[in-house]
């Protein structure tokens, strides 16, 4: 299998850039998956807010189950990430619609997506309510060592999406800010 | 002046692709700007999470001021943006130090910088201490018409950023999640 267990102290270098995700939840023996771009660390453990809005059918999933996965999609899947974030999982089961394949996490219910670059099982710690924010600690890393596409893809909030380009190295000038295993 | 007050409703659009922040804060009758690359969309009037660690100097700022600055820079700025994230303003008066140009806002004490792409006046609304996240709200949004250099950068967490790259343009496909005047 392409995904393999990563050390989770380099998890959150695949959300700090901020791309566009693809999140897993499992609801009634039945696997969803979401498009969601609003997302950020909030510690190297690690921790990590995100939000969409109670409306999302699989928002209620996550916080009904309390996990998901939080996985990221390569160049390769953009139009198709795109693509479900343009239809409800209520309606319609993604992974067979978009071709995407299930494999099985550790530490919880929701599936990996085998197609993604990286996946991380994610457990639910809090749900703030008045902002929709749902915080989410790591539990399990998975990085795809046989995909060749690693740029990722980041929304611009008016249907166009920007891929990585260029790398600047600047870990000369910061390296007492990196925090270990990194 | 290079930057101008452009409509409220787009500014989410300047963050949700994740890129590197400098947020600006006044304190005591000094100016203060740090590097922040931990922020996420929360809504599109737009409300903003950010965190970094109550360890942070200009965090405890614009916990007692309630009001900043985020700045977006373009690449022009990057090696910049790491030397600023590197130092304490306890210590630097990081405005000289860096060669900025602090421009007076309209609806906060905090500066904007004239060297970034866009800057967002914002007042706190709330501070979820349990977490370190402040949630802010835009006030006012600036954009550097005369700005040649577009591109933004993204934290990798490891010391390297990643360069904006290509454009992709899937509109079409997602035409009615798309919000008014975007």
């Amino acid at each position: 299998m392409a995904l393999k267990v990563i050390p989770i102290e380099k998890a959150f270098m695949f959300f700090e850039p901020g791309p566009v995700l693809l999140v897993t939840t499992k609801a009634g023996g039945k696997n969803n998956v979401m498009t969601l771009s609003w997302h950020m660390v909030i510690d190297f453990t690690p921790r990590l807010a995100v939000t969409t809005g109670p409306w999302n059918y699989s928002f209620a999933n996550l916080l009904a189950q309390k996990e998901c996965v939080l996985c990221v999609p390569a160049l390769d899947l953009a139009e198709t990430v795109v693509r479900i974030g343009s239809v409800s999982g209520m309606k319609v089961d993604k992974f067979k619609e978009f071709g995407l394949t299930e494999k099985k996490a550790k530490t919880v219910k929701a599936p990996l997506i085998k197609e993604c670059l990286f996946c991380l099982e994610c457990k639910l710690v809090e749900y703030i309510e008045e902002h929709s924010i749902i915080i989410l600690e790591g539990t399990k890393a998975w990085y795809n060592t046989e995909k060749k596409e690693k740029r990722t893809f980041h929304a611009n909030g008016d249907g166009t999406f920007v891929v990585d380009g260029n790398i600047l190295n600047y870990r000369s000038i910061m390296e007492d800010k990196i925090p270990p295993g990194v």
